[in-house]
């Protein structure tokens, strides 16, 4: 760095070169120095959090006297910035760094520090003023959970439930188109496509119940334990109180950890929503997988569904649409899969009073919420808001289904039944056509009408009941 | 075989030779060949659901009229045999087998068969009788589903609750043992193992709450949808009345898939409660390995407990006592974060109207269960019940942490604090007798009583509150 | 028990009762009592991988004249029973146990004591004479390694190898089956299905290559570290000594551990052929996935292949020949991905002298081993050797795809050869239909002969090369 | 946008806006739109071997006359400053994108034709000329074979060997360092922290074995087989001449695959290479918890070693050094475990003719190279270079030990010895003590000189050997 790019800071160690403009200070700076991993900081959602939970400390800090208000004021002022994301270059520490994220606990307070300096006109001390009242060891996880649960429940339920209902709308309009249900791949008695995909809606339903079932877990916040859970330095009722003061502004179900020993050694309740969403990822797979199968073809494979065309295919084959979103949804489950077990690993090797995989545990989780989120959007509005559906092969294919004889065991006897089928399979025509060769009709064993109830497809797929 | 220790058996594809005291048929044999992959079956747990479940449909087949009453009755006898493990040597068929869990159906179904008919004297039919109203399909992920539920909730919680209930008794003996907390391994501020241990029962308890959570999904039961999830050949309201029956029978918190399509394509519930089961042994390991670094040493480790010697250790050091529970533990976490893993990818792989990943979904969850419900038992009864404590050690450590100077701050200031400290660490010694050296009591910058209040290790672990 | 039905047994610990016609003595029961966890016990290599190891080092310690000559040579001969499964029985204790296998080497130990004694009319030791110049520490790990390469050498790659060959003999008669290639699932240029059998095959054989490339570590013996890997009580050269008794007597390429310390203090020899094992799954899982996707149908899927009928497919739907062995392969392949999981996470998890995850890493890694033999076999006999293919409908395919239009662009020009794509898939025609009916070859853009030879997917299958 | 903002391009579906300034086209400009979902791109390493390949292609294309040459030229120029990175600012499109990569193929294919179209005054076509004799298929597959391999050779093994060499180093200084075994985490005999300490280069050494044993198949290059590895429209020995271009270009061991088909239907090399470098994790793992904890303390861990002091810790803990270094390595661990689970799972999903997972797989295993090698360097460089020994208190430990007092069996017999021993621990006193207390020496039992040689730690920890 040129002189003039710089200034110097100090800390107990000693001299700090920072770049002349950085709103942090010395200790972010040696952590910039001490983890050149992977080039990536911490995740906007969690800077967030960290913005929330240090104007929520302030305001709490000032109401029971620990701040002067006028200082409380200000960092308030100063973290909300940080919140609002207007601050992010200045965070530039890689999440690979100390297990516990005290460099970017320090690296929050630092900022802030600068800021409510300069706005009050007076030295704000990062630790003594910024930090009051917490520990890295409660505020960094305080800000996983913080950040795990906005995630949650304002960026993947609102997403998945867009995505079950646009597949819902589609269902109903599918109600009525009946196909070969397929089990083991193979031919099998009909469905209509409503159900099928009704079932899909389902799943990322269900999801959302997964979700919702983890967030009085997810939602404990470990605030007011400070270094080891007991909340020595921290005066009293002040997680609570900073708990409800976030919950307030955030809208979202945030409450004091039942027990703060508890929800500063382990971070179960992350390991457990990164389990949930796992599963949702899992039912994401099965409907990608079923929708771009359906959509194989269009002339080798089953070609009932034509997803939309979204970008151009081969220049060459003109019809060739390739099934891009199902595909990123397919890795983006493997990359939430990936991190899930990342985060099992992390979360199973807490010692004592900390668990020190803390930044790679945030790291995973809010990444696996972004991308489920957005890939959901996708498969909504890019997949299913327009997916097409080729209704008659859809029915030539219940109807070609030999597993159609089924009901015609009453009139003919299940030999004969049996016969039918594999003459039709061998010819490769439809049961009704062998029915009609073999003489059924004319020797009376049914009518016309109950032949054609009999093999009524879509009072099939309704399960004659 | 000799001839004369088989019979034989005849399907749709011809003979088959049966060993001749086999209570099963032709499939069931056709399968034991095909499938010579692992050399173990279905857990006893799933067979156990296979026979409460058949017990289950006959009943209601009765009911409807399916079934003739004497023919259901004598089936559902048999089946109940079969529940309670009579005929397990007679379930031969490996889990890795066809992925809907067909052959094993087949087996339950002829089984049951061969017992009902020699009881009523007259044939009864594996398929069209003891299989009546159902298919593999439905009935087969109804067993996983019902050992599942009844695996967690007689089973793993009640072991959970045991574990919790014993180490919150030995916390509360311990609420007054004070130690040094450790957070990064390094010292911290003083923690009770009280605190410590409550902590370890508080994952415990939040671990049921988990599980108790994915029961509302878990315990939805495909039966009633049959081939595809449409019900086709069963009777209007069969699901239902067999979800009602089994609910009475075993007392679970059983109810009917509220989208049979979704019941029978996806295992998304089943890979959910893996999640959570997983989720618990993450607990577990942070507290296994927390409890055998306590006890490492007894000369060359922590060494605050002891725990009880439940086997000789090497001949020639006869203070060695392995930690071996806790090992047992790790083992088992190591093996149910394997199994999930499997559970997931198998979970992930449904095609249409079927997963065809059943048997080895199934083999893994109800293993991770067993699993996780003995080593609960064996860590409360072997290890908590007895664990000792070192109380003199733990606290010589909670006085010999420099951290515990904090106090002192208010009275001497922090720099000749941060003296005090580095010189007890230099010269290893405690902070009270580097105190007294300093002559800060002489000086009258405290007294005795402000310096004994200071450093009360026991009021520090309190939060000072 | 009965009074009469066991016998008592002393160790340091004091009696404990053992059943009267057991082999194995105090520890034994002692563990058996202490770890009631799963029901099961070691792999069957593992127990035979310690009879090999005693039989191997009572001669070693006859040799070097640490063990006299007759009672080195009756532990040997008990050994090599143990070895050869005559006394599995006598193995009770659970893998989910004490993490070195002390445990299991004890129960080794005492049964072959016994055995041995009886036959010289004196008495064994188990520790001071079977155990001589060992340790549990060293002698477990080493059953692990000697077992797993056992289990790769003479299970898994002969099995891989005979579907490798299989494979490759269908692919030479499938050479000139022409068929659609499918990239994204959608139709694409041809190739044949000897190419696409031949990608199979050689996946499989660099299955073979990875496997072999994991030999050098695998096959690293940590028999002569004793306790800590500093070889303490076992006299010079005893390791090397052993592992060259060990390699002629199996003929497999084991050899001492470079480094003793590293060999005890870690697994990694392990977790990195637990990954190769691993890999071949996923390969195996490519496979039967393309195999039952190309077999599905008959009616509304792929059909360009009918596999073996191995068993009766449901009484109504005689087409219906489900693809079991693909689907008990898939779940291998899940079971292998999971406890590959579990190696790796039990792997990294040793500290200081030894990983005490050893019972669980070797139940994994030989399991997958095992699974991946068998199904691999299953493969090859019964999917491989007897499928058919649908050469008629494979050729269909090839014609049908729109894609094989593109050597007409030298003819006709790009533009009104996606011209006739586009018709050829909107009417459902093939591309020749559409070129003729478009007057191509009226109006000399080019002669039939060239017509066909553009068209002739086989030659494109080719690469035009 | 502003009007002025961009300009309009066309592709077959239709006009696209793209940035004014951007390099790239319609077809990456939709690919923009049509992916926003993780925020991220490809990795780095992949952009440059996207840029290698193209320049090596178009050089082979000029040689075999496909390319006019100065085209091939100003095409290979244009690339070469892709991988010099110089546009990476023009490679926006989202790493979660089509399955196949084309979008990004499609992006180096249009942002190389601008380049080398305004070089050549004369339009460059991105499919016809910068693709030409190439399909997405074979190119993106290559690039991460080239990008892996790269990574593992120039960034991953190097920094390894650093590592090793490093420890190696200490180990040396380290060779007579006493100090106590620990297995199970209890009291063990003597090794020296050489032997300890050379445990942990040897795993790292071991891991580079398994690195390179990847490469035969890591190496080999999908490129010359276009679109399902048949090589259409690629001229003979295509992808022979551009292996062996980059493969002179680059110094990598890199070479046509063997099997075109399998190169492209799956991506097994890569799997495979990425559970090699889980299993490089694996070790480090170990070698970051053992670091950790035998520099936990100052005085309440084992307070064996003294890690070097990187940043502040906290204000009020003067003694507190957290091993902020080995805490990211646990995390990297983490992640990397994590990456490699979704490799997996994303491995074993190709279907026919392409793996259409392979951005995420690309994606995983590059940055768990990148992440490795960073945090091998931060190892070396910041522990193991700078960590000190507390060669007192280890000494102190081994003697401490009561297993040392083993070979004192020689003199005083056993059961003397354990007597020894156990009053040793239960008085916290020396064996050496206790030994001249009961008299051993007046007693004539041995010597001073003998018990001086007996109780020699260090002897102990070389074996006696």
């Amino acid at each position: 760095m040129a002189e003039q790019d710089y200034r110097i800071e100090h800390d107990t160690m000693g001299e700090v070169r920072v770049p002349a403009d950085a709103l942090y200070r010395a200790q972010t700076q040696r952590a910039v120095e001490n983890f050149p991993i992977s080039g990536r900081g911490l995740e906007r959602a969690q800077i967030r959090a960290l913005g929330l939970l240090k104007a929520a400390t302030a305001r709490v800090n000032g109401r029971l006297g620990v701040l002067d208000g006028e200082v409380a004021a200000a960092v308030a002022t100063a973290a909300d910035a940080v919140a609002e994301g207007e601050h992010d270059a200045h965070f530039p520490i890689d999440v690979f760094q100390t297990g516990s994220g005290t460099s970017s606990n320090m690296n929050a307070n630092e900022v802030i520090a600068t800021l409510a300096s300069r706005a009050l006109g007076a030295d704000v001390h990062p630790n003594d003023q910024v930090n009051a009242s917490q520990s890295s060891n409660d505020t960094f996880p305080t800000t996983i959970h913080v950040a795990a649960t906005e995630a949650v429940l304002t960026d993947v339920i609102p997403a998945l439930d867009h995505l079950a209902g646009t597949i819902e709308r589609r269902a109903e309009e599918w109600a009525e188109v009946v196909k070969s249900g397929r089990t083991h791949l193979m031919d099998a008695v009909p469905v209509t496509l409503g159900q099928e995909a009704g079932a899909w809606a389902a799943q990322v339903r269900f999801g959302i119940e997964r979700l919702r079932d983890c967030l009085p877990r997810l939602g404990e916040l470990p605030i007011g334990g400070t270094a080891v859970g007991s909340g020595l330095n921290a005066p009293a009722g002040f997680g609570a109180a900073v708990a409800e003061e976030l919950a307030k502004v955030t809208g979202l179900p945030l409450s004091e950890a039942r027990n703060h020993f508890e929800a500063q050694a382990a971070q179960d309740g992350v390991v457990e929503a990164s389990g949930a969403l796992r599963t949702v990822a899992v039912s994401l797979n099965k409907i990608a997988n079923d929708v771009r199968w359906l959509g194989s073809g269009p002339r080798t494979g089953l070609a009932e569904l034509a997803l939309p065309d979204l970008q151009p295919g081969s220049s060459i084959m003109p019809g060739k649409v390739n099934p891009v979103i199902p595909e990123a949804t397919l890795q983006v489950v493997a990359q939430v899969i990936g991190n899930d077990a990342a985060v099992a690993f992390a979360g199973a090797q807490g010692n004592f009073q900390l668990n020190v995989n803390l930044p790679v545990i945030a790291r995973n989780v809010l990444e696996s919420a972004r991308l489920l989120a957005a890939v959901s959007r996708l498969l909504a509005d890019k997949v299913f808001a327009g997916v097409s559906v080729n209704t008659e092969r859809a029915r030539e294919y219940a109807e070609g289904s030999p597993s159609i004889v089924t009901p015609l065991n009453a009139y003919i006897g299940y030999e004969e039944a049996a016969a039918v089928a594999k003459q039709a399979l061998a010819e490769r025509r439809t049961i009704r056509e062998v029915v009609l060769e073999r003489g059924h009709i004319t020797s009376g064993k049914l009518t016309e009408q109950q032949l054609d109830e009999a093999l009524d497809v879509l009072r099939m797929a309704h399960g004659s009941r």
